[in-house]
């Protein structure tokens, strides 16, 4: 999608990839179906297990659903409501557990162990960073469509694996092209540990209202791809974040939230040198609670 | 677009044609800039001259910018600054007129007489109708790439232009297709007319939240063609709008007006037999004040 607006305030030519649009509302649908599928026939009886704050817990579920295999989520209990109720709306079962004294992975790995069930993880895996990376490979389509070749793309990171599928498709057709994750100010894992050439935690304290983008320090896997093809992460703040689910709301009419809205914001804030430019923003998902979205746009 | 989501709760299969993507924000850009395009090079210094407070107001400032025409706006002086900020954006200059006590048609007369401006009606003018008609081709030529024959088509009506071309172009291609007008309970005079099977005025008093849809008859030009085009108008109440916003928000992503949303709502509320159909819904436009937006998705 393009918007003249956002052209005009930008000064570059921008092409948004909307993808809570998707199914589920954010690209998380795409990782989750393609590692399901992967399971051969024969074991997925047990079904499968994930642990996430929230739209991989809806993308595992829906792909389950679909595939008609049983889907068990580990959820922290202060997830925000929608997406709790959108993952049991898919079918799944929802364990809950306490983010401060609870270990995730230890109680996806328990269930995991008793059920025979798969453990789908939310991005240190090659079949979800693959299926991710469709995103990537639509862009290169569309942008080949057009004639147009992208000069920068930007999509957020949390554990990295949507950049880093991204990255994969759109440098296989544009190598000159520079992709960049976006993450929440403070929550600079990747923008760390791309400058250090190798993995570093964020240093945040607290929470930032980009609650999709909250993971402590980039994935294994995707790191490896992502220190070979990306030019640099950015960042923007959450002051910046809520400008642009506002801008998203009232120029583009679409409905994304904090953690989506990332690399947009970079833009806006002019943290991004666009000008001139083609520019391809991933806007990831749109699953943000009514109460949240109702302060950010007024 | 399409939505599972959706589809589920129905029962049918179901279409969006998203309008609010379009530039402005809605469908009557389309209108606007096939009726400027059609003036004569030599007549366009006197430039255009309109009266609306809102959607066709953007429109016709949007074309006349790009085809570097001058555009007058006549607006009730109690319109958001909002709405009148984001007209005069494109360039356009704004008069504004007293609803209770000045007649805007006599204003906008006055002003293309002493300018030579050409008047641009919102809707009973057959390039007007020719441009929102272009909603129905696409529908038309997207619906045949997919292989699917729509059985029922809605769009909303106020003087009936948008749903006069979107008529049109369906049934052009699709005879056999019920194309629907949506009306605000109350302001339904498209129901009323199709019924009577001439142009009668809605008794409504008040208001409805359905800002764009408050027209009191149908256009004469446009009841012309909606008399012989349509099966039937159907209306839904201004709850109901309110809780198909709230579904666009929450389940699609996308951010409708309470105008565009009647066709939405009138599907979701079951006053349309739309079980086992294919259904398209056009979604007008998505430009609705924040403080509104956030009361009814809450």
């Amino acid at each position: 999608l393009s918007s003249p607006a956002l052209d005009e305030r930008t000064g570059a030519k921008v092409f948004l990839k909307p993808e809570m649009l998707q199914r589920t509302g954010s690209f998380k649908f795409r990782g989750a179906f393609n590692k399901l599928s992967s399971i051969p026939i024969g074991s997925r009886g047990g079904g499968v297990v994930a642990f996430s704050s929230g739209n991989h817990a809806q993308g595992v579920a829906h792909a389950a659903q679909i595939l008609n295999m049983q889907a068990t989520i580990v959820m922290p209990a202060d997830a925000p409501l929608s997406k709790r109720q959108r993952t049991k709306a898919f079918g799944a079962e929802v364990v809950l557990y306490d983010r401060d004294r609870e270990d995730r992975e230890a109680i996806a790995r328990d269930i995991a162990g008793k059920r025979g069930a798969t453990l789908v993880r939310p991005y240190d895996d090659p079949f979800v960073i693959a299926g991710q990376g469709t995103v990537g490979r639509e862009i290169a389509e569309d942008m080949a469509a057009l004639g147009i070749t992208p000069d920068i793309v930007v999509a957020p990171a949390s554990g990295g694996g949507l950049i880093a599928g991204v990255a994969t498709a759109i440098k296989a057709r544009y190598p000159k092209a520079m992709v960049m994750s976006g993450e929440p100010e403070g929550f600079d894992d990747h923008a760390r540990s791309l400058r250090a050439g190798k993995r570093e935690p964020h240093h945040a304290e607290g929470r930032t209202i980009c609650d999709a983008l909250m993971a402590t320090i980039p994935g294994e896997i995707t790191f490896a791809i992502n220190s070979r093809l990306l030019t640099q992460g950015i960042t923007a703040s959450d002051a910046e974040v809520g400008t642009a689910v506002a801008f998203a709301f009232r120029e583009l009419k679409l409905v994304v939230e904090p953690g989506g809205a990332v690399g947009l914001a970079a833009l806006l804030a002019g943290r991004i040198d666009a000008r001139g430019k083609n520019v391809v923003i991933v806007l990831s998902g749109g699953n943000v609670d009514a109460d949240l979205y109702a302060r950010l746009i007024n």
